[in-house]
């Protein structure tokens, strides 16, 4: 097990009608930043529960973060916070909006010159203005980490930011808004939770036997719910398990004294920041290759994982290992994601060399959790997930 | 799932060689008591890295803190913590010494008439004095959780107490100290983690899913790593698993959203009480009783536990979850902690009748996770433990 730190302030409030509490939870003489994106919660009751429960406060709102959190929209807010004397930030939505109040959060104390220094050049934030969270769409477990990435279009570039300033004062997470989620956005954020786990577990055997155990508890859930909350999201049951395993997935619990891969997320934000596919779909695209392409030094957590999370038993630990990447397929298929790029769009080609080209031109060079995928590499992997 | 709250705001420093780093976790003008137990750390190597790691600090010694954190030991800490005008606590031990720590930080800024109260009246801490922790011995999680439990020799008494503002600042967790623990101290650990799990698990099924797992997970770990770190103790890696499962066995996380029972804790700490037996072959002398009496309550879970962290599927459910209890002794004994009160004491008779009697004293009606267990079935409990 390797060494680690694990401090993750944000206090958790869980559960049926939970918004209401939310008064409660912020500093009483806070001057309010609603942030809100495209308007679904005016839809399903939510946007009326926190605007309710924020009576006695003096509030004012923003709507429109659209997926993948826009640069050019939060420069907007940023303007609103500083115009206004904002205090406080209330993200109400998924792990877009989320993740905008959070560039916000560190943004509005930044002292440099541009904010987009801080997601260039990696600036952590130690302290940021304080916000918290309402979830409306379980997926990313924004609400429970201090890490964001953030898109700016003009540039067609997706980079992440974070830091320990950066934590969601509170979160409230009531699994009742799962009822009213489209079923293509349920499927992605059973893909995305499903891939962060595997980002963080599928690397090399490291003495985190706990760590592994608690993985494989994710994903053993995300599996046995998904069907479940696919066929009726307004399963309580399912739906509070599907929204505290996402949590889970990356609060940054499992990855403590484990080595991470992350690359899958590398070059899965690419495919978002080129074709404008979602999120999680990039991961279901682009997994499976990765999986395939570095098989030597990943097979033996592999075939844990096949044992474990799939129940194989059959033939070697390869065989079980090669059959567990079929099975991930196959769940993903299973939720109506494609794993394929040409899937989602006919003008795939030239995406490996494009997005290599791109690693090259930033310097990342070694990737994974050895550290040793190059860019070309990375073109082999792409070029396999067409 | 139940609705819930969590937040645990600890810093957790963990790894090898991690002691070194307690300096720069301290409050730069923090006037520090430094509290330790029987001196163990004087043997082993602790006392003196931490002493270093504290050059620079002003620092006052108080040791001798008993293993059951005696009250009337800990009123002469509260004395010298008022007298030196001590601003951090660091407790620099198992769950004796940071439990111990708890209470003299609620009871420093206690305005009540006399600390005792805190215990009596189970008034929860809101605010204590900051403390840290060096961990020693693990097994309690005391040292990333707000709660502690006080013994008060003349009266025969075993209290428990917590709330929010007992949290540990900082907790660091050096595997390698499991090197030099005692063959008995290794067992209790292991015996009193698995129980803490055992508690907050088995119930009746109340879909935490993921919670469930967890659980599972974090006693499959124990099991795993048991036989290594009493062979071998300078086992880093099974040392480490056996600190950090111990870690989220108590930390708060598993019992989140699913009931709890603790009955066998109740019952368990009568028996130190009264015979002064270790804390953790007491839970081992309840726990199988206490599966035997309320087996209609509690058979789906312990059937679950048995397929899943047992790996028994011969017979019917009710087969599984009883032999499932014939496993959880046999896995006490493989640790030589013996699981009948009458290996412990000749003196055993009358001791169910003086346990219930205290606990109907005390009002104590309504244990377990059915809040039904009535001290005449406590009485019955303990006796089949003779």
């Amino acid at each position: 097990m390797l060494n680690f730190e694990l401090k993750n302030p944000t206090k958790i409030i869980f559960g049926k009608d939970q918004i209401k509490n939310l008064e409660k939870e912020l500093p009483k003489d806070a001057k309010v930043l609603l942030l809100y994106g495209g308007g679904s919660i005016k839809q399903n009751g939510i946007y009326e529960q926190v605007k309710k429960a924020l009576h006695g406060h003096e509030v004012v709102e923003f709507g429109g973060i659209p997926a993948n959190p826009e640069y050019a929209v939060l420069l907007e807010a940023l303007q609103v916070i500083k115009n206004e004397s904002i205090t406080f930030l209330l993200a109400v939505g998924g792990g877009s909006v989320i993740d905008g109040t959070k560039f916000l959060s560190a943004a509005a104390l930044f002292k440099g010159d541009t904010p987009w220094d801080i997601l260039t050049n990696g600036i952590p934030t130690t302290v940021g203005l304080p916000f918290g969270t309402v979830l409306t769409l379980p997926a990313t477990a924004s609400e429970m980490n201090s890490g964001a990435v953030i898109t700016r279009a003009e540039i067609q570039e997706k980079r992440a930011m974070g830091g320990p300033g950066l934590f969601p004062v509170f979160s409230i997470l009531d699994p009742q808004v799962v009822a009213s989620i489209p079923q293509r956005q349920l499927a992605n954020g059973v893909t995305d939770a499903f891939t962060h786990v595997l980002e963080q577990y599928m690397t090399y055997p490291a003495g985190g036997y706990l760590q592994d155990r608690f993985a494989e508890s994710i994903m053993q859930t995300l599996i046995e719910i998904a069907p479940r909350i696919m066929k009726n999201p307004a399963d309580y049951e399912a739906a509070a398990n599907f929204m505290w395993s996402c949590t889970l997935a990356l609060n940054g619990l499992i990855q403590k004294g484990v080595p991470g891969d992350w690359a899958v997320h590398m070059m899965g934000h690419e495919l978002t920041a080129l074709f404008g596919i979602d999120h999680a779909r990039t991961l279901a695209i682009v997994a499976p290759s990765h999986y395939r392409f570095n098989f030597e030094s990943k097979k033996e957590k592999l075939a844990q994982y096949g044992k474990r999370v799939w129940g194989l038993t059959e033939g070697t630990d390869e065989d079980i290992a090669k059959e567990a990447i079929v099975k991930t397929e196959e769940f993903f298929h299973s939720l109506d994601i494609k794993t394929a790029l040409s899937e989602y769009t006919s003008d795939y080609k030239g995406t490996a060399e494009k997005i290599s080209a791109r690693f090259i031109e930033r310097g990342w060079n070694g990737l994974g959790e050895h550290k040793s995928l190059t860019p070309a590499h990375v073109q082999e992997i792409v070029e396999m997930s067409y």
